[in-house]
């Protein structure tokens, strides 16, 4: 059978968010885990691990977790659509956080998910004497991730890239018996999905997006 | 003609630091930066931006800065060389900072150079009360990084992901006009490769950096 094209993958990649919670055969789930294998990180050094929960009550753990700080974020993501939006991004607004709440409701039904781990004494972090957020540890870890959700498209399988377990940090490493100094990137819930899954994406365009040589000369 | 194969683009994706002086077509460079544009970012938000630098007096700056910390990075890097490496491995390092070399004398010449920025406010950086650095916010930005990467591959151009130039982010930031609250979080020198360029991967197998359900259990 032939590879799905790299472009047709990145250009249909969408968070999915309703998962069925029907088994991924072992076959499909390690080629996912192999495809993150070959990214790219600072020095070859691979400073990330993933702990690849099947466990039913781990799961339902974790969507405990989830569900609590989902909630608060929606509580602000409900105040901050501004009355002036189009009834149109407000309803696909609306439409995603309706599959938000299916995915915090559902976690543990999810047939597998894939907890990002990272150690940053094997990260040289070029931004820490920056005055602002830090990054750079990410782009040894992100760059896995995103090969993860390529290959899970390509696969069939429906993912979605979460980073709000990060806020429960100290239980996720307690229940998953992360040691020091190992702490969380991402979680990605992997499963077939229940609708349509990946398709085409609302995306700003390059012309927004990419500037030539200084800022705002737009390419 | 039938795209590269998604698995195929990922398994052969090197860090190819000696690339020719020779122009991209500008359809080229256009279809790998639309790859970017396709990356999942938190809440759908695109916090980052590219900008392309081909003006050759910017690439030479960059590359000026560049080579400051290229320089004070491979000092360290050969202190760190066990003797106890076997030749082979040995060997193999000096041969990827003798190609670090090659791109730090070169930047100025290579076609072109994708500065990734990056706004922390356009980002939910959930593990900031955490109390190790923080990654989360590069979760918005290396995944298009990946996607980029991952689409030069497929073109047939030589790119490696580099963040030595986020220590000299303030020197970028003017040189580049880049506006508050904008950083830098990478920079990808992109061009055809000098040698055979993308190829078979040195990388840890899914044994040793998955594990099932529980830290150290392997999968």
């Amino acid at each position: 059978m032939a590879e799905m094209g790299i472009y047709e993958a990145m250009r249909t990649l969408r968070a999915v968010r309703r998962l069925r919670p029907d088994p991924i055969p072992d076959d499909v789930l390690r080629r996912v885990m192999e495809a993150a294998t070959w990214a790219p990180t600072g020095g070859n050094r691979q400073p990330w691990r993933i702990v690849l929960v099947k466990d039913r009550a781990k799961k339902q753990r974790l969507g405990e977790l989830y569900t609590r700080s989902w909630k608060a974020y929606v509580g602000h993501y409900h105040a901050a659509i501004p009355s002036t939006v189009p009834a149109e991004v407000r309803e696909r607004t609306l439409r995603t956080l309706k599959a938000g709440d299916y995915l915090a409701a559902h976690f543990g039904e999810t047939p597998a998910v894939a907890v990002f781990c990272f150690n940053p004494n094997h990260m040289a972090i070029t931004d820490s004497a920056q005055k602002r957020p830090s990054v750079v540890g990410g782009g040894s870890v992100y760059t896995a991730v995103e090969n993860l959700l390529l290959a899970c498209r390509a696969e069939g399988l429906g993912c979605v890239l979460t980073t709000l377990l990060c806020e429960s940090e100290p239980e996720v490493r307690e229940l998953l018996a992360i040691p020091d100094p190992w702490y969380t990137a991402a979680a990605v819930p992997i499963g077939y999905p229940v609708g349509r899954g990946h398709g085409p994406l609302i995306r700003e365009p390059v012309e927004k997006l990419v500037f030539l040589d200084s800022w705002n000369n737009r390419l």
